[in-house]
């Protein structure tokens, strides 16, 4: 199997080692989001943060897409758990230059993405640094009956799906994220779904993490994979840029074979499953199956600890 | 009254207008930590994030130091609202310059601040961007049997009460932040504790939220305020610096009369507790009685927005 990629392997290490309480069900480094437990209740917590620069450009995009970006990518994580969102808080360094005036847009931007996606903003903090506009968003989320989706337990033979297209997601996309909370609580409660987690690198870097998890390997075929428009509009191979593009924001989920009347039911609750490849062994390591020989699954993909 | 100043004044508008869902008690800018329902249990949850050359000079203070007051700050939110901590993440934004050396030991200086602390970390998110080092934590808790410990409810004739000596705290305290967790709890525990927060801007400014929050006014004595010996050695008026210098991350609590009992099993216990004040009519304003003259109480402090 390929081996950790970028931040995974330097964090792997420090991230084994941190202490945890009883209570953590799941910690750092080990899935889309942490789940703690309280009282009798588990609850799901995620953060990421989002540079200007770096995840989005202020001027192009404006302050009320920026906050719509920072808030769903952590919704995202919390449909990757197939949790539903219950709050979220802003940490909100602004820039010397003209940050005041940020504020204000930002906020109201957080609060029309929070109603749109059912997180209500409960707290925050805001300061003013040297540095470009940062938003770090922390959200909170709780399971459902059918408890979580997490990234181990892909068994052999189990089917890979995606829940839309790959690829070009920064011909706009990437902005207007998407967190598929209802197709992730739908397939968790088909009671076929083994694993999953939310493609915010890249399919090539984050499939591997999703088969370190459940100790398997993959093989993705080329020929199944959802290109989107956006991707071909960009030009170059269609089959990297849906592999390595990133900030789809789409679910991959590991999964028995679905019968007919289950994929219509989904379908009718405008869960969108399109298949892209199996699990496999964990010997044989990550393939990529393209016009009939089965290569390595390139190294393609979104690194955001090196930003590359 | 004093009028709210800095970050509130301009916040007070949007942050009243956020949307809401019944799973939120408490929500933004109402106290030092939100509160939100999940099934049968009440979590508390705070975020606070730091920028070096603002909150800390990483030079200076190495990166432990600065994890230990990344997560600490957190924990004293927590322990403001009498909540024990659960869990915390982190969202970590590295200089490019640098920026991957500093990873581990941030790392490491945060598992050790969460073991001291009882607030393991559970997940996070590191990036690296153009600007400085920025630390945004999240901390999750929990409330006791005595429930939460909030702003609001300080009654007139209510005697202030602070758990530690104020000022001077950039001469190193400020990164050695020690959150009142036990303090909080035994304080609740009594039973005779109506509102609190804890310390982070100084009194001057502190206090005037807890007054919002409760409807009332306050009276400081000038003359009972434990002066932190730092505060002394760094010079200047050392009543100005108790009130204004901020970063003492002590707990400000209105309460009734204590028995003498009580006092002793709260000394017992460890919790310092130093009266500065009374609770006043709202009409009365904010007054500082010095030298036999009440004057109004200074508007000293720090805006964490203005960066003042």
């Amino acid at each position: 199997m390929s081996e950790p990629q970028g931040e995974d392997a330097r964090l792997a290490g420090p991230l084994a080692a941190l202490w945890r309480s009883a209570a953590v069900r799941l910690g750092a480094g080990e899935d889309d989001a942490a789940i703690v437990r309280v009282g009798g209740e588990e609850v799901v917590l995620t953060t990421d943060a989002l540079v200007d620069g770096v995840h989005f450009e202020l001027e192009r995009a404006g302050p009320e897409a920026v906050a719509w970006k920072a808030l769903a990518v952590n919704v995202s994580d919390l449909a990757a758990m197939g949790a539903e969102p219950l709050a979220c808080l802003a940490a909100v360094v602004l820039p010397r230059e003209g940050g005041a005036a940020l504020l204000e847009p930002l906020l109201l931007g957080l609060d029309r993405a929070a109603r749109a996606l059912g997180c209500p903003l409960v707290g925050g903090d805001t300061n003013v640094g040297p540095g470009p506009l940062t938003l770090a968003l922390t959200a909170l989320g709780r399971l459902g009956p059918a408890g979580a989706l997490t990234r181990a337990g892909a068994r052999v033979g189990d089917h890979l799906s995606v829940t839309g297209p790959l690829g070009g997601s920064r011909a706009g996309r990437h902005l207007a994220v998407r967190p598929r909370v209802a197709a992730a609580r739908a397939l968790l409660a088909t009671g076929l779904v083994h694993a999953g987690m939310d493609l915010s690198d890249g399919l090539a870097r984050d499939l591997p993490r999703l088969c370190r998890a459940s100790g398997v390997c993959a093989r993705i075929d080329a020929a199944r994979l959802p290109v989107h428009p956006d991707a071909l509009a960009l030009g170059g191979d269609p089959v990297a840029r849906a592999l390595g593009d990133g900030e789809d924001f789409e679910l991959l989920v590991a999964h028995a074979p679905l019968p007919p009347g289950t994929q219509a039911a989904l379908a009718g609750a405008g869960v969108t499953l399109i298949e892209v490849g199996e699990v496999r062994p964990r010997e044989e390591g990550l393939g990529l199956l393209r016009d009939g020989r089965v290569e390595p699954l390139p190294a393609l993909g979104h690194d955001h600890f090196l930003g590359a």
